[in-house]
């Protein structure tokens, strides 16, 4: 009998959402509670909740908050995972295999060792750094409790006008939220168009849906100001030519990875700021610490280079891989390609790998096409203009990146070119997939199809002497 | 100067609808009129029209019949097509290099010569071999011709009873059109459930679906003889053990290859019938006569074998194909893999790859899985359920097959399928596909990945000593 084998191991994660508890519960599934101890701490009051759903939440989609929420913390505790709430992790002693904790409603302090660590703190929202940015009345909406520390404010709130800084995908789906809640809607944001991470000519198209939702839409605006009442309450916002009245302010500029804890540990982090990982999730040069979600850069695999891209689709994909092989198993993350889905009302964005200053930067030369088709065969019931731009390597063809605009049936088209561009595919290769057709469905060439085959032909046409 | 140079070639194309037309006009965009005279064949009266928008004009979905016409007649005119309809070609001289053909109209016969021909004959329904299939009242749904018949059949007609013969796609397409026009619909069918293109696992859930529609289904049943009245038309269909009255009655128990000409001149054909060709569209020993769309065989790369698909989308690539290589471009179709949506109401039918009957005939081991999941986040209004079945190859893990049967957002997430089985990916690799989510249009394991993760487990389980 190997004595060793009795002592149980201790699993530590930092981190009660996405990707931390569904490692936890990969491990779980993997290894009972005689052979891992599982502790969990999470400095909010909720875990493994859907921070994606919360514009849905404050937009009156989706009515009960706990409905975000996949897994309580009781029900966690009923598999063995030892969660402790409202306790923040402020200090990794790497060398001494041990994290402190302290409790944030007593104020009590306290080491637990670890056999294994994971690292899933997630990102936090940049705040500008503005007179008036933490006045009431400004709000992020990150987490639970930032959602509803804004649905309050909505309710505490009788005037009717809305200001959200940033039209990223949060920016966007903030407007459409407020707007069914009978706001006022003005977006501020610094690009020359909404949705940065499309290319500005397909940015332009989300711009004057937007406009004609009803929603005003300020663009190349530098946000100067928060201003605030004699309340202290937000009055406006300022930029650097206008000021727009505001009753309530939504940030919406983007998140950081919240690597504070790693950095001070020493622990390696890459060029925007999120942990470095290899393809088990493990921390570059570290046997027993793992890291996902919000917290850490992924591989994109059509550039080659570390991104930072905070999305619960990955987080939950890292928990799984992590906890996998916290269990014991293998289990690879290969990287990313970049792909992302939204909607502003019934306008569906969306966009896979490279923009063309995305390959630019990389050094790739391309070919450029934009076409406009429909969602279903042109003569069947509401078929849906839908524009599709396609990027593809000068010479050799392979695919670069898809963005669609349109509405309905336009989204989740990106999905093909995110298996394709996974895949290495050419556009050419793809003028032949095999999608699936009939009327009520698509044309008899599919949109992502008749883009392939522009793209294919201008990259046959880039060949001829 | 090359005098041979200012000799025109002669295009003859066989058949005007989508492989032909396809072909003629891809030929005329890479060559004018001074170089290439085309010459298009047609039986019909009509030209490029989509026959899978059929049921959905008879249906009324569709309510003007031209809408289902591409391009007229006419319009491949003005681009110097020379369209005849109502012209049948009746010999293939392969060695003389001209076709005869018939006028239908005046019975007048000549033959015409060409330099290069593409045989685009389509396909034919089975019509089964019954006293009174062919009385009044009985229709077939493969032409707009037939569709026309079977819209004056309706529109005279007071009895409101229809009888559909066959759950394949056309059977199913046409019990929704039927119900649409409202009728009394019952299908009767030979298979132990509807849509053989699925396992019967998945045949059941459109049973039960068709079922709550108000749609009467009679599976493992074969139709023994139509019934006619005194007026000579139809009144019932009798099965080997039951009549079911009819009013009207459908034909849909799927098509064959229209080949008897190129059989009759010798040319290559499969073992379903089909025209054999190679990658380039070309009839296999044939340097100077191409065949595509339903007359066709095609490569299942899944399978390696050859298949008979009778599908507009293949159809209009093959004519793409060989039109670029008429012109003297060069192009490939490389095989399908069997990809196919349909829906009957509400209800969306998807199919790529494999069945478990196909694999086995092909002696491929397999796993087989089958999970629940949603259309959207759970929490997210009309997320709606969605069963996927998913094929994965024993010990290596490669992709199979998938079937998709639920409602709104069901049918096109075959597409992330189709791509990773023309890619040859395992369902490994599938687990951690970069696909598009937000709570609007996924959940945060899209359907198809939970499928994957449970292929994939159930793949290593099976290694396990």
């Amino acid at each position: 009998m190997n004595m060793s084998r009795t002592r149980r191991e201790r699993l530590v994660v930092i981190g009660g959402d996405a990707a931390g508890m569904s490692a936890a519960s990969q491990a779980r599934r993997l290894k009972g509670p005689d052979e891992l101890e599982i502790v969990a701490f999470e400095r909010g009051h909720f875990t493994s909740y859907s921070a994606c759903g919360i514009p849905y939440w404050v937009g009156g989609d989706v009515t009960d908050r706990d409905r975000l929420i996949a897994r309580t913390p009781e029900e966690h505790r009923a598999r063995d995972i030892d969660v402790r709430l409202r306790t923040e992790v402020t200090e990794l002693d790497l060398d001494g295999r041990r994290v402190r904790s302290r409790d944030l409603d007593s104020g009590a302090e306290s080491w637990t060792p670890y056999d294994k660590l994971v690292i899933a703190t997630g990102a936090r929202p940049i705040r500008p750094d503005l007179p008036g940015a933490d006045a009431p009345g400004v709000h992020g909406v990150q987490t639970l409790d930032d959602g509803q520390a804004l649905l309050d404010t909505l309710a505490g709130t009788r005037g009717r006008r809305a200001v959200v800084v940033g039209a990223g995908y949060i920016g966007v789906e903030m407007a459409e939220a407020l707007l069914n809640r009978g706001y006022e809607v003005t977006v501020v944001n610094r690009g020359s168009e909404p949705m940065s991470t499309l290319d500005p000519d397909m940015g332009c198209l989300v711009h004057e849906a937007m406009t004609g939702l009803g929603i005003t839409m300020v663009n190349d605006a530098e946000v100067t100001k928060i201003l605030t009442g004699d309340d202290g309450r937000v009055r406006a916002v300022a930029t650097q030519d206008r000021e727009f009245p505001a009753d309530v302010v939504v940030l919406g500029i983007g998140v950081r990875p919240e690597t504070a804890l790693a950095r001070a540990a020493g622990l390696p982090l890459g060029t925007h700021g999120g942990l470095l990982t290899d393809r088990s999730m493990r921390v570059r040069g570290r046997e027993d610490v793992w890291a996902g979600g919000d917290c850490v850069e992924v591989l994109d695999l059509v550039s080659g280079q570390e991104r930072h891209i905070a999305l619960g689709t990955h987080a939950n994909k890292h928990g799984q891989v992590i906890g996998t092989n916290v269990g014991g198993g293998y289990a690879t993350f290969p990287g990313v390609v970049g792909t992302a889905v939204s909607k502003v009302c019934d306008l569906e964005i969306a966009r896979t790998g490279l923009r063309e200053k995305d390959a630019r930067r990389v050094g790739l030369r391309f070919v450029a096409v934009t076409i406009e088709s429909t969602s279903r065969a042109g003569y069947y019931p509401n078929a849906s203009p839908m524009t599709v731009k396609m990027l593809a390597e000068l010479r050799t063809g392979r695919l670069l990146g898809v963005q669609i605009v349109g509405r309905e049936g336009a989204g989740k088209r990106v999905d093909i070119a995110a298996v394709a561009l996974t895949a290495g595919m050419t556009a050419e290769q793809m003028t032949t997939l095999d999608l699936g057709y009939a009327p009520p469905f698509s044309p008899v060439w599919d949109p992502v199809l008749v883009a392939a085959r522009k793209a294919a032909a201008k990259v046959r046409g880039s060949l001829t002497p």
